[in-house]
Formats: C-alpha cells, structure tokens, sequence
C-alpha cells in the first residue's frame, strides 16, 4: 500500500473512518457513500479503497471502532484493583451506563449503529466474544484467589452473561435501568456472585 | 344482560372467544371484524356486543385468554409438592417450555398475537403482574421455611425475575434456549437460588 508521505496510513485511515461515522451519522447508512465519504475528505475515492477493500469493510470498520471505544474503560476495570466481586460490579455497571448512553443519549447515532450492525454481524460476534473474554478474566481471577468455586469457566461466564442480560441488551436496557445507582442490576450480581462464592455451579 | 335462554352467556363469551381467536389466526388482527367473528358464529354483531362492549374489549378477551391458558400448570407448580427451589426450577423451565411452544411451534400466531398484545398494554401488564405473583409466592414460601433469607420480598423477587428475563422474553428465547435440558436457565437458577439461600440480599 501507498500513500502520500505526509499522510501515514494509520492517520489516513482515522481520518476516512472518522469522516465516515460523521456522514453516517448525519445522512444514516442508506444515504452514505464511499464517494461522499471521499469528497468529505476532499480525495479520490481510489484513496479510499486503499485503505478499505469496499463499502462493507469500511463499514464494518467504523462499527468496530464505534464498539472499541466502550472496551478501553472495561479492560481497565478488568486489569486494575480491587476484588474480583467488586470488580464485576464495577463491569457491568460500567457496561450498562455505556450502553445507556449509546441507547438513550444520541438515539438517532444508535439507530445508525443499529442499522449497520445488521449488515456486519461478525462485528457484534466478535464484540460478544470479548465481552465473554473480560468476564472468563474476572471469573478465572476469583477462582484463582479462592473466591469463587464453579465446574467449568464458560458454562459460569455464559450464566452471570445470560443474568445480566437485560441490563446490558439494548432492547431491554432503557425498560430495566433503574436509575444511576443500578439497584437491579446489583440485586442480581449480588445473587449471582454469592452462588460464585457458594459453589452452586461447581 | 340478555341472551337467549337456550345459550348461556358463559358459553356465548367462550363461543365468541373461540371464533375470534380462529379468525384472527388464519387473517390476522388487521382483516378481522366483529361482523366477520359474528358470520362465522352465525349470529348478529349485536350478539356479540352484548357479550364484548367493543371490537378492543374483544381483542383484550382473546389475548387474555390465550396468556391465561398457560397459567394452570404454572400455578399448579406454586401450590403443589416440592422445596421452594424445585419449585423455581420447574416453574421457571415450564415457563420457558411454553413461550418456546408459543414463539416457535406456532409462528404466524404468535406474530397475531404480539401484534394484538401491543393494543392492549394492560393485558401484558396483568400478565407480568401474575408471574411476579407467582414468584413471590416461591420465595415467601422458602423465607418462611429458613431456606431463604431477604430483606424485601418485592427486590427479591425482581432480581429473579430479570436473572432469567433471557429464558422467557420472547425476543430472546429462541436465541437464549439450549435444548429440553435448559441447561443454561438451570446455571442461571443455580446461582439465583444460592444468593436467596446464602442471604446475598438480606
């Protein structure tokens, strides 16, 4: 790949993806071309295509991006202090006010958001699968510390998954959140991380 | 009200349920009238106003009928035999057995009737209402025999509650389910009944 030295690729391709997600947001998926994308940018769309093979992988980009940025505040609780109990509070606590927000706070972005994801679910897969990986860390890491006792380390990640479900689907996020103290969402975790702790998967 | 000696208006009322229910099956809730549930039923449309004050009270009769056929085994599982966790765990499985039976096994039907259940919001409401009666009735019952312990009836039973919306909402259920076994709601189960027996919300 080639590109104008002054533009290095890694700025290059922000830039498209962050003029596409402005496009997209402004005139919806229907409506946003690669070619308005590339006059945005004041560029051929042959700069484009450089970068992102077609439409769809430009897309799917901007998608991803859109779901990466939730992920950096979660790792950090994944990776930071505190217990693993209090760190899965903090998780899907975490988790649900992003989801709020994405929901709640700019509807019109999430309908786009929506909208696209039907078209790349590879994206949303992918997005599940690291949200699984975060909460296996957490589990494996109370395991280990001799917090939490369970058989098997999917089968108990699937279920405080499946549990917290409605506090975290953005069908059901606006219907079951309860205000910024989350009290139903921490009703659950607290039965879910005692049966973690009692051993009632194990 | 009045209505010919020969039929009784209890029988009438389930006549005209079934009708209407028949119609509204086979041409959907926008291609079906009361005249046209009347000519099937071989009577005046006044008939059934007599019986319905309108086409809406008709419609709510129907979808309360069909939610409330599901409520005989569920409360049969209440009242009958068995520890307050068994009684969780087959309530909640039956639960899923006939939403499952409902959104798969029957589709075009079930279509009527989520589109009829979005006219009348009050009978889901009721409907909701019942099973959270239902559910506590299950934790009442083991608080008062010692094996569970919480401090507010009502925040217990919506923590279990929204714990296994995954395993009954019927947007979810065919995503969440996992075969006949339901291992999955089990897990989740599992968890939910070890917070209530270990006093997670006590």
């Amino acid at each position: 790949m080639t590109t104008s030295p002054d533009i290095p690729p890694p700025d290059l391709r922000e830039r498209i993806l962050t003029a596409a997600e402005e496009m997209l947001r402004r005139y919806g998926p229907a409506k946003t071309s690669v070619v308005d994308v590339a006059r945005h940018l004041n560029m051929s769309h042959g700069n484009i295509y450089r970068v992102f093979a077609s439409k769809e992988a430009l897309r799917a980009a901007v998608v991803d991006r859109w779901l990466a940025r939730a992920h950096a505040p979660l790792t950090a609780i994944v990776t930071g202090p505190g217990t693993p109990p209090e760190k899965l509070i903090a998780w899907f606590t975490c988790l649900a006010d992003q989801k709020l927000a994405k929901v709640a706070g700019d509807p019109e972005l999430f309908a786009t958001y929506q909208a696209l994801l039907h078209q790349v679910p590879e994206v949303i897969d992918r997005h599940l699968a690291w949200l699984a990986e975060q909460v296996r860390a957490m589990l494996a890491e109370g395991r280990d510390a001799g917090l939490f006792r369970f058989q098997d380390l999917d089968a108990a990640a699937q279920a405080v998954l499946d549990a917290t479900l409605p506090f975290r689907h953005p069908d059901m996020i606006v219907a079951t959140n309860d205000g910024p103290e989350h009290r139903k969402l921490r009703a659950v975790l607290a039965l879910v991380i005692a049966g973690l702790t009692s051993g009632a998967l194990a």
